[in-house]
């Protein structure tokens, strides 16, 4: 069997968070550990209009195979959105269409990586970021995220490596809900513009901002090898699977495209369509402020509990949005050990340690707060804060 | 630029078909180059009341993040119709729900093949297969494909080197429409039954027989690394990319879905609700016999128009099934060069070439019957007689 196996998928790791899920399956169990988007923010009655409505509009067109980038109404609704709210110059040309964010990650890894070229993470870094570009078996340099961004004089360093991709998420970063500032993003930008190296800038949460102005992008816009993620999977629905890249270099955006086209021929069809059709019929930026508030309450509920509970030696992060907060526990705590006590109390999160590269027992932790109501964080915390106390 | 694509990338050929379906993007050319369902064949009042009945009665659930290998009802679905209709003994956990069969492909190239790992394809092969596997680098192997099915000489030579995938589609081959016999099946698997080696049998048309019996896999239920792919493309929907991957090779299962993982987290879940519950309301064999009955005529009406129209130094496959016939010219007579000049004409075909690895300017062709009505197909065909006798 072992000599079936690519060397590929040998240094791939499962993910980390979906053993842990099937450990916390238990109903009893508050869980922290996941990062599900809160189901009352899925706009059901209204996705339901549209499927009525583009089954009886367009008929076989959403049921039949497609185009691989994607529908040419969604990509020019995406481009639109860019232009205008985050000051953008796109054409739907830009846009490609991909089965979720996960599979954009998956699709840049495949058309840039070989093995052994350089990749640049944040340190800690988005998990399921660090299993797919496994997939392609470069080398990893991880530099330190702060609360203003990356760390520049780490940065620079790691860019004495044979570098071809940078993997970032500027805004309420996952795991540690940190958000770069605008100087660091600058510093970031400046450090790149003359470099031939590819930045995604992974943006799944950017419409999620519940303090705060929206920062412009690093390389969105003006690096000539940037690619910018985005996805309806946390303002309409995860279910359909439906991300997209942005990316203004259309030979790149042409190889990807290719790439795109071996792994699954085109994202599904009605799914694009239908979250097309939502979109140009209903009130989106009423619809996300009201997730915005949503997730705004559950993460107040979750701070003013750790403010509560939590013992003064353990300290986290105070996110402007998304859906993660990262704590920090004491020095030589292992919050893996902890993990299997935290069971016992029916409550879950998620070690750090999927979040680095082959670093083991940090003491470190991601908690979601946007999965569960306020009381239900308000107990989670305080059980938590128990264990915690008790170290 | 060149210096940012990987050595993969660079190795994947961009599919023919679709450089060439925008060609053909004229409304009034014939065209038998797609593969396309009849989009008459999709059940699209019955689909929108399975939404409806999904939306309602599993609420956030099919709209949710779900698990990867896919939701447990239409898993359930799929092994117990293997076990009633084809004689084998599955249960769910033997099914991986995939985003179309493409994925399926992938998935198991992602897992199994490593840079130079040696790859049987039948000669000619699915174009889709040469191209994601090309991904990940192998030595192709082409093993001439006969009416008979496979040439058992150059299958026990082309094993001599070091291989770990087989690829087949016994059934109503794309892009020939020939069947496997059931002695060359069974010639077949007593050759790879001691050898550690993975065959994918690849059997999307299967229900799409229009005469003959079903015959029994080569490696299904009996080579300990066997992958059967099965999709709802052909005979619910393309649309909603929902394939599968049987597998009874836990261990090999597992790594896939790892892979699969990390290449989109999951299928897009509303879509299996709605296949699942779409199965489980109508009579699906009662559909499929619509469907079977359909491309029967269709495929009758190209071959009752060939057998008038075409140059007897022309021959071609009568298939038993399926979606596409192979037609082969006189020897020295390029279809592609064909194409340009058939285009003016108004009609359009897959020119052999990209059914086989390296090989230029080929004699053979590829029809597909599904997508066009009778008259239409009787049209297209004359015109491309008319072409042919000027040769």
């Amino acid at each position: 069997m072992e000599n079936l196996l690519s060397e590929r998928i040998k240094s791939t790791p499962p993910s980390f968070v979906r053993s842990i899920l099937k450990t916390a399956a238990d109903p009893e169990i508050i869980s922290f550990a996941g990062g599900l988007p809160n189901p009352v923010s899925f706009p059901q009655d209204d996705l339901l209009k549209s499927m009525e409505r583009i089954t009886k509009t367009y008929g076989s067109a959403v049921f039949q195979y497609s185009l691989t980038p994607g529908i040419f109404e969604l990509r020019d609704y995406i481009a639109r959105r860019y232009n205008k709210k985050f000051g953008l110059n796109l054409t739907y040309e830009d846009v490609l269409i991909t089965t979720g964010s996960q599979q954009a990650l998956d699709l840049a890894g495949k058309t840039i990586l070989d093995k052994n070229d350089g990749v640049i993470l944040e340190k800690p870094s988005y998990l399921g970021a660090i299993q797919v570009f496994s997939q392609y078996q470069p080398k990893f340099h991880m530099v330190e995220l702060t609360e203003k961004g990356l760390n520049i004089e780490q940065l620079k360093q790691a860019l004495n490596n044979d570098i071809k991709l940078i993997y970032a998420i500027p805004e309420f970063q996952n795991p540690t809900g940190l958000t770069y500032s605008k100087e660091n993003r600058e510093e970031v930008y400046e450090i790149l513009k003359d470099k031939d190296i590819v930045l995604i800038e992974d943006d799944p949460y950017g419409e999620l901002r519940f303090r705060g102005e929206h920062l412009p992008y690093i390389g969105a816009g003006r690096l000539k090898n940037s690619i910018l993620l985005g996805s309806f999977s946390k303002t309409v629905t995860p279910g359909m699977r439906t991300g997209y890249m942005i990316c203004q270099n259309r030979e790149l955006l042409k190889n990807i495209s290719v790439s795109k086209e071996a792994s699954d021929l085109h994202t599904n069809v009605f799914a694009q369509y239908l979250i097309w059709d939502y979109l140009e019929h209903n009130d989106f930026d009423t619809h996300i402020a009201k997730i915005r508030e949503l997730y705004k309450k559950q993460a107040r509920a979750m701070l003013d509990s750790m403010d509560k509970y939590f013992p003064s030696n353990v300290s986290y992060t105070r996110p402007d949005g998304g859906m993660f907060l990262w704590v920090t526990l004491p020095e030589n705590v292992s919050a893996l050990e902890l993990f299997p006590k935290a069971l016992e109390k029916k409550v879950a999160f998620v070690p750090g340690d999927p979040f680095y590269i082959n670093k083991k027992n940090v003491n470190t932790m991601r908690l979601n707060y946007t999965n569960a109501d306020c009381e239900t964080i308000q107990e989670g915390i305080k059980r938590l804060g128990e264990l915690l106390k008790g170290l």
